[in-house]
């Protein structure tokens, strides 16, 4: 096994050397730059990681690591365009770059491009990765839709916001780690439970994300702190203050979700106050904890040496405290 | 062996009790409405007449037909924003009917849909039309960027021109045929004859309507009579006659080809004199009998009955009257 950071050095510098069509470049010159743009890396890191955890070398895994994250990459382009993003990474997005047939267009072409990327497993293998690929990609782009949906709906309930973060956001960390189980030819058994890992992480990463959102350290979260609560997403924090709110707060609370004032200073202040007082806050912490829980639960029955259930507990640990 | 009009009805009926997924409905009702708008069903129709073709029976080839088709009304709908039309087959296109965030993301769907319909073949058939599938998804791409290009360049040549239409229209008809020599598991030099035949075919139908679209037949046509002179489409017979003008109506062309008049008569009448004129039109008529022979000749070297290739003839010969 090697460490996160070497798995993603490995990831890094094999995108740096990764060998894409060149023309026409109208279509890949911008596959070329979202892919230079990094990142964390942290989803073919995963499919790496999950590759060794099963005693197979990880370059068997590298070519599903490279579809996970060029589809990743292919779905920022695409979220970019129906968010009218101007920033991604702090770059240009590609449809600001260029335009948004190029962001479409070149879009397509990487979510093909993915695929290819499972070509060179032998049929079997190949057709369990396709179809678990297909599967994932599917419930994204369901995720998105949802996500879409859940802007214009008053009545969002608890469990459909989490179907929503685990089809847009947990289930390709789960594929991307499920995908190195397939490659080191494991147990199914063992393939799926790394993937409930991955989607109990993942979940609770999102959750944790939407926690941050409102009570992150600007210095270390990267994003705008209250972003959410500007763009009024009715994330678990809102949803579980709707939920246990009295009358009264409720009905503030609504109401500061339906304005957009030029100054938010004060509307992310009461907002957070609602979330601290009626337990909302509290309520996220423990959902993240359960889920974390979960992760590690469902870790604790891989058949896989306790060694190695350290090295992705420890990932798990690290991913929670938001050093990786 | 069914006559055209049966596979027809078969590919009609197939799609009428198509499953696909209800939830959410933003997602999905674009893409049911896109699929219930019909058309002439012409790459699904091949995939079942190739699979007969090669002895088996045509159900065997419907899920890789289904792909075929379902690719080929995402790439409609992604297309139809590009060209921000409003009308596909007399309906309102996705991104009117709904919006432009919609007609991306149910596109993308369509996109994965289609590579899930070759699921239900076994994995060695599975990766060959997937690996066939995606080469040719990405050269449509690659298609429709050279297309995008040539709109603002001047020196577009002849096999420049001649690789976009193959790129853009011709591969996916090769490929159609193909899948259905793939899953009647023919030799892969009858696979690859059968392609060359759907590729040479596909350019003789987009050269032909190419040469239609100015000269075609009001009645008959479907698309209005001038419509690529409208846009100045460097088309087939755009550039055989910039080739063989005299520098007099050369330069007559190609300011015709730069002004947009809000009355298009005019120009229609005088581009249409400079296509006869300088030789043009019968070089495209030249150039569509090429291709349709050239296709006629791979032909008969496929492993097949005399009975066979007379069904193949037929339909290209069906196809190039234009009355399929």
């Amino acid at each position: 096994m090697h460490s996160i950071a070497q798995y993603q050095d490995i990831v890094t510098n094999h995108f740096t050397a990764l060998n894409t069509p060149n023309n026409p470049k109208g279509l890949y010159d911008p596959i070329k730059y979202i892919l230079s743009l990094g990142g964390k890396r942290l989803r073919p890191v995963l499919t790496l990681m999950a590759t060794e955890i099963f005693d197979v070398d990880y370059k068997k895994g590298l070519s599903a690591a490279t579809a996970i994250e060029v589809f990743h990459n292919f779905s920022l382009i695409h979220d970019d365009i129906m968010d009218d993003a101007p920033l991604r990474r702090g770059k240009e997005t590609v449809h600001e770059k260029w335009n948004l047939n190029t962001g479409i267009l070149s879009g397509d072409a990487m979510l093909i491009l993915a695929y290819q990327y499972f070509e060179e497993y032998e049929p079997a293998i190949f057709q369990k990765l396709a179809k678990l690929f297909s599967k994932t990609a599917l419930e994204v782009c369901e995720g998105q839709q949802y996500d879409v949906d859940f802007e214009t709906r008053d009545d969002v309930t608890v469990p459909e916001y989490l179907k929503m973060i685990e089809y847009k956001t947990a289930v390709l960390v789960g594929a991307a780690m499920k995908m190195g189980a397939i490659v080191a030819e494991t147990s199914e058994e063992n393939a799926n439970l790394i993937y409930d890992f991955g989607i109990n992480l993942g979940i609770a990463f999102q959750l944790q994300d939407d926690y941050l959102d409102a009570f992150g350290d600007p210095k270390t979260f990267g994003k705008q702190i209250g972003g959410d609560i500007i763009e009024n997403k009715k994330t678990y924090l809102y949803l579980k203050a709707i939920e246990f709110s009295t009358h009264e707060n409720k009905e503030m609370l609504m109401h500061l979700f339906s304005i957009q004032p030029s100054d938010n200073t004060d509307k992310i202040s009461s907002v957070k106050s609602i979330f601290n007082e009626s337990g909302a806050s509290k309520a996220t912490q423990d959902a993240i904890l359960k889920y974390t829980h979960m992760a590690f639960e469902t870790l604790s029955k891989i058949e896989i040496s306790e060694e190695k259930k350290a090295v992705l507990k420890a990932f798990g640990e690290k991913l929670m405290s938001r050093n990786v």
